[in-house]
C-alpha cells in the first residue's frame, strides 16, 4: 500500500489551489509521491449539471468568505483572481505535456501556473500568459505554444478528463489514495488519517 | 462576544445528524449555548437550484462513501435510512412549537428525531411516527397533533426559513458564530478555532 496519491485538480480552482500547497507535504510524511492529474471542470460539471461554486445564489457569496477564511486556517496565501472562472485548457495541456517529458518540471510548472493565476492575477487563460508563466521555470515557449496546438495533447488531455469521470471524479480537489475517494481540502484530515492508519 | 450558536439543520441531512451530535459539546468547551433552527432545505434548494447530494451524478456515489467514512472519522454511530430524502415539516413544526414552550425539551426531541430517523430507521415524514417518537420522550401526543396542524406553527416554521435564507443558509449543517458563516460539519474546525480565537 505505497502507490502514488492522485492528485486531480482545475486550475481555475480556488480549493484545488489551496490544496495543491499541502498536498506534497502530506504525501511525503507518509512516504508517498504525488500523481497531478490537471482536468476540466467545465466538461465534467456537464456530466453532474453543477456550476461554478460563486455563481451559485447564496453559496458564491458564501463561498468567497469561506475561500479566505480557509486559506487564512491553513496559514496559506490567497487572492480571488479578477476574471473566475477561466477556461483552463491552454494551462492543463502545458503541464500534461511535460508530464510525458519530465515529472518534475511538470509539477513545478503546474505550481507555477496556479501560483500567477491566483497570487498574480495573470489571467492563465490566454495561451501566451500561460506560455510566459512556463517560460519563467525554463520551458522552451515555442515549445509550449507547439504542445498547447498538438492534437496528440489535446485528445491526451480529454483522455484524462475522461478517466478521471470514470473514476468517480467530479471536483477539484480531488485525491485518491488507494482507491479510496476524498473530495476537497476539508477532506486532507481524513486523507491523513487514511495514509497513517492504511484506512478506516 | 459570548452569544449561542446557530445551529442551521434540516432532518433529512445525514451530516446535519452528524452535526447535532458534536454541536453541543464544541459550544460548551467554549461557554455558549446553541439555539437550534430546523429548517426546509427542499425550500431552499429552489432559490439555490441545488439538490438532494445523494441524487446527484458521480458526487452522489461519492456521498454514501463520504459519509459512512466521516462518521467513523468522527467516531459517531450513522446508518442511511431506507427511505431518503424525506420531507421534514412535521419533525421540524414539532420542534419548532417546543422551542416556544420548553426549549431544552425542544432539543431533546430533535435529538430524538434525528436519531430515530438516522439510526432506527423511523419514517419521520410520517406525522404519526414523528409524533409517536416525541411522545416517547414525554410529550403529549395529542398537543404534538394539534401543534403539526396549526397554522401559527406553520407560518413560524416559513418564517424561520425565510430568515435563514434571508441570513445565507443554503445547507445543512449550518453554523453562525458571532455572525460568522460556516456550512458544513467539515467546518467544524474552523468553528472551533473562531471560537478559541474569537476570529481569524
Amino acid at each position: 500500500m505505497s502507490g502514488a496519491i492522485d492528485f486531480y485538480f482545475d486550475f481555475s480552482s480556488p480549493y484545488g489551489f489551496l490544496a495543491s500547497q499541502k498536498i506534497e507535504a502530506l504525501a511525503q510524511k507518509y512516504g508517498r509521491s504525488v500523481d497531478w492529474h490537471p482536468i476540466l471542470l467545465g466538461v465534467i460539471f456537464k456530466e453532474t449539471a453543477a456550476a461554478p461554486l460563486t455563481m451559485i445564489p447564496l453559496k458564491g457569496e458564501y463561498s468567497k468568505r469561506d475561500l479566505a477564511r480557509s486559506a487564512r486556517f491553513h496559514g496559506l496565501e490567497f487572492r480571488m483572481p479578477s476574471k473566475f472562472p477561466i477556461a483552463t485548457q491552454a494551462a492543463a495541456r502545458i503541464v500534461l505535456w511535460l508530464e510525458g517529458r519530465d515529472p518534475e518540471l511538470a509539477v513545478r510548472i503546474a505550481k507555477a501556473l496556479y501560483g500567477a493565476y491566483f497570487l498574480g492575477d495573470v489571467d492563465i487563460s490566454d495561451p501566451e500568459q500561460a506560455i510566459a508563466v512556463a517560460a519563467g521555470e525554463g520551458v522552451d515557449a515555442n515549445e509550449a505554444r507547439a504542445a498547447i496546438g498538438d492534437p496528440a495533447v489535446k485528445q491526451g488531455l480529454k483522455r484524462e478528463v475522461e478517466q478521471a469521470i470514470a473514476r468517480g471524479v467530479f471536483g477539484s480537489p480531488y485525491v485518491i489514495v488507494d482507491g479510496e475517494p476524498f473530495w476537497g481540502l476539508d477532506r486532507f484530515d481524513q486523507v491523513e488519517r487514511w495514509l497513517a492508519t492504511g484506512g478506516f
